[in-house]
């Protein structure tokens, strides 16, 4: 069976089949509607306090952001128009508490089914997950499953909600399966986090198997054998045999510079999205990092992080860094990611939308809160800002402009900062890739967001399933602007780097090699890697291979040609 | 006070305010349902005859297009699952016909409200403007107002239905201003068919006017004056005469060839969206249909044209034109716009989504009907076939080899149509620009279609009303990319068209002049304006022009480099 692979590894073994867990209640009539609400209001206390220990736990022994969930949920506990709309129930159509959650639960979830939105989606599991641990609290019906795992097994489920990832006993699971869910989702998230070999969205695979069936699973490539024959355990086995030698030669780099054989160094740094992360950079020896997301500082949360917070959580990651480059992104947040305390219009094309620069920019108070921080935990690393969805002139020039009223600010209240900061912009929208002269000459660096760029330049959202195929890194199109970025960046001294997936291909490294990118940005796990490859390749002969790849007409005549240049992968 | 300007014109006079139809129904219960189910069933009788008739005089006093929002109209009223909830509400909460439909039908609007989405909205007063009709037509009571008008107003309402518009007497309206609407509402659509100067979107205008107050308004600029006095009165006046005497100007020169002041020769033709729109083409002497969109055959039915009654369309347009060049545009639709027979996902970004050519080589039969039919009407006249939203070459070779297939099969059953039809691609998608060297050596022509391309360039959605500042048409990233798709078509000897908004621009017709557009096709009414100007410039001047323009670095530097050209506007 084919699904997606939410986290890489192969495991073979006994699949332990979880059943959903579906409470059947009746709509009994109750009169004493007075001790319904009652029940209900303990329920409510008590499923927050497990909550509130969940969280606890999490944070403690899994991260930040995955207890982040919890809270989230504690906030839908707490959310006044549900209970109200439960209450309601309750008081005049005198259903029981557990009867009056489940319906107007179910009238949410309906609601939410329909939307063609990943975002959407995981807030109806929240909201599943949720109800489910209060109709538990009422009712006293309990979901043991989880519980009874007695010999190490990978675990099937149609879906698995946090709540259920965190009872687990991590111990005893070497693998997950799981009918519903996407590469996003919240058990996809967790699994890679947990470093458990997970493929997901597999359709109906709980109907498939039994408890106690054999399974061979691929977490990179979403494959799932049942019943496996001889022959596919033995290729798979000697797959994962050298996929842990190779792991073993690229943590021989550690501590090696990336140069090429031929001498050429460039630096090879890491994207995270939390603080939490900073661990496997290190681990992974990352040169600094290319891309530091504050996404995370503004979400799940319910009003703005004050500049103090953002501060420390600045300044600890660049002390931690020591003194490696930290390039830190302002927020880049738009209309498909709302915030709470923030509302933003519903826009019928989010990625072509408010978001980002366009909107910081518009809001001067809370962004310049984020430049005060930046500026001032400079003075304790290396920390250098870039600015995201540049799209003219005058937005760099705008930001630039806000920058410098702070440090005047910074002067006079004199203020520890780093008034030499370097200021760099993402090279996302076609815009800038196009008019990169122009911009080379008003910043100190360039970091290429392909991600973003593949997207505009093709329109097609990388989402988007029915156009995936119209979505590639190989677009001769998209090698033709990169290679216009990297000339017009040099021309005007200034470095170049990538942040987009592309720079950890290892297909378009060579390229990139031969084009002459200075930075290459990419998940911490790909580093050693890239290292590798960059030391089996002449950066002369890639300067030959460059004039060629340009002049190909198609993607496909791009990705057969730089398929061979690597050698092992 | 400032709206949005819909259709353009200057008008002063006195003004006639037309009140909020808001029919008060109370909710009295009804034991005898029978009875209620029997008024509704004739008032949707009487409902749809009345749409039945004003349908065939709208198609004869005005045209297809219009007429056709009153085939949706009778759509509505025969949607059973309407209908079904209205009986619903009669049989089981014991309503009257009228109070079960207006609930309904408010909880429709509710939904719609909701949505940021002109299309949506739009359906939105569909429904009203038909649930209103059937109100009136089970209570009796009138919406009398526009009946009454009795010397020539401008008129003030909050909005104005098909319906409304219908009734009126057009020669006693001199404007019409709405407190809502968009410039591509109904009431904006028909006033510009209609030629009366028209502002929307103002607000509040209703509250603040009373019927008899004086105002003066511009269609063009979107300006409303209550109570004018003398020097504003002059100066519109004096603009209004101006105008008028450019038109004459303009008019003189139909009959003439397109060529610059040193002898330089361009086609200026039309773009238009359904052959009613012929008529203004020919008046207005345009050489050509530069882009002639053909989703009008499409939509506001149940099911797919067939091939005959395509044919025939394009077979009529190509004989009116008499030889001149007809570019056909392939079916552009997509999520945004969707077909009542063809379901298509929703999506989250449909501007970046599966539209267009990416859904017509999804759908290859109904694909092929398309280029069937064109094939055999060029048989009849100079059509060229044209693909839009190509993306990557793979695109263009599948649909060429699709024409080819059709070829061979029109060939063995002997049916007439034209072999060596041109075939050319919109450059609309900024991978198929940036790779027009390739392209041009595959395709008879490129038209550059400007709108989307600069959403795409700038990741702007040209709707979105928050970021409206950032779409622009003299960004000098789109002015490089044009230059750069226009030498590359040049050296491969095909010649190069625009088919955006930016083609009728009189700023930037010089620009493109001197970077040797060959084609540039705009809405019929600028065709001679556009001639006139290209008669008062040189080509060779423009062509130094060009290279200055293109190192300029904002679209604001652009946009004042290029207003000094043109002299009177």
């Amino acid at each position: 069976m084919k699904g997606i692979g939410a986290s890489p590894g192969i495991e073979k073994g006994k699949v332990f089949v979880i059943k959903d867990w579906q409470p059947m209640l009746a709509n009994n009539k109750t009169e004493n509607t007075n001790a319904e609400i009652s029940r209900l209001e303990r329920a409510l206390n008590k499923s927050t306090t497990e909550l509130d220990n969940i969280f606890t736990k999490v944070k403690r022994e899994i991260g930040d952001k995955e207890a982040a969930i919890f809270e989230a949920h504690i906030m839908i506990i707490e959310d006044p128009e549900l209970i109200r709309q439960v209450k309601i129930k309750i008081n005049e159509e005198k259903m029981s508490a557990e009867y009056a959650l489940k319906t107007v639960r179910d009238i949410y979830l309906e609601m939410f089914k329909n939307m063609d939105n990943a975002y959407m989606r995981e807030r109806a599991a929240d909201i599943k997950d949720v109800t489910d641990r209060i109709i538990r609290n009422l009712t006293g019906m309990e979901k043991k499953d989880l519980l009874v795992i007695e010999e190490k097994a990978v675990i099937a489920a149609k879906d698995l909600s946090p709540s259920d990832t965190v009872q687990m006993d991590k111990e005893k699971i070497i693998g997950i399966l799981t009918d519903d869910g996407g590469a996003a989702s919240h058990v996809a998230i967790m699994a890679r986090t947990l470093e458990i070999p997970a493929v997901v969205g597999l359709g109906n695979i709980t109907e498939q198997l039994r408890t106690g069936d054999e399974i061979l699973m691929d977490g990179d490539e979403g494959h799932v054998f049942i019943k496996p024959d001889k022959d596919i355990i033995k290729e798979y086995m000697k797959k994962r045999k050298m996929l842990r030698t190779l792991k073993t030669m690229y943590a021989d780099l550690k501590g090696r510079e990336s140069r090429t054989k031929d001498g050429y160094k460039v630096e090879l740094s890491a994207n995270i999205g939390t603080p939490e992360e900073l661990p496997a950079v290190l681990r992974n020896d990352g040169e600094g990092i290319g891309l530091f997301r504050t996404e995370f500082l503004y979400m799940n949360r319910d009003r703005l992080p004050s500049e103090e917070e953002q501060f420390k959580v600045y300044k600890e990651t660049a002390q931690k860094m020591e003194g490696k480059p930290v390039v830190i992104r302002t927020l880049d947040i738009g209309g498909d990611k709302a915030l709470s305390y923030m509302p933003m219009p519903d826009e019928m094309n989010p990625f072509l939308g408010y978001r980002a620069i366009r909107l910081c920019l518009d809001r001067p108070d809370f962004f310049k809160s984020q430049l005060r921080a930046l500026l001032r935990a400079g003075a304790y690393g290396n920390i250098k800002i870039m600015f995201p969805m540049i799209s003219c002139i005058e937005e760099l020039r705008k930001a630039k402009a806000l920058l410098n009223e702070i440090k005047e600010d910074l002067n006079q209240r004199s203020q520890v900062f780093n008034p030499d900061m370097e200021v760099g912009m993402m090279i996302e929208v076609p815009a800038a890739a196009i008019l990169s002269d122009v911009f080379a000459k008003e910043v100190d660096f360039f970091s290429i967001g392909t991600n973003d760029l593949i997207q505009y330049i093709t329109a097609v959202d990388r989402g988007n399933k029915d156009i995936a195929h119209l979505y590639t890194q190989f677009h001769p199109a998209l090698l033709r602007l990169i290679k216009q970025v990297i000339d017009n960046g040099h021309r005007e001294g200034i470095w170049v780097g990538m942040c987009g997936e592309a720079a950890g291909d290892p297909r378009l490294i060579p390229i990139l090699i031969g084009m002459g990118l200075d930075e290459f940005s990419m998940s911490p796990g790909t580093i050693l890697k890239a290292r590798w490859i960059l030391s089996n390749l002449s950066k002369k002969e890639m300067e030959k291979k460059v004039e060629n790849v340009l002049r190909y007409a198609s993607a496909e005549e791009v990705c057969e040609a730089l398929s061979f240049d690597t050698g092992v992968i």
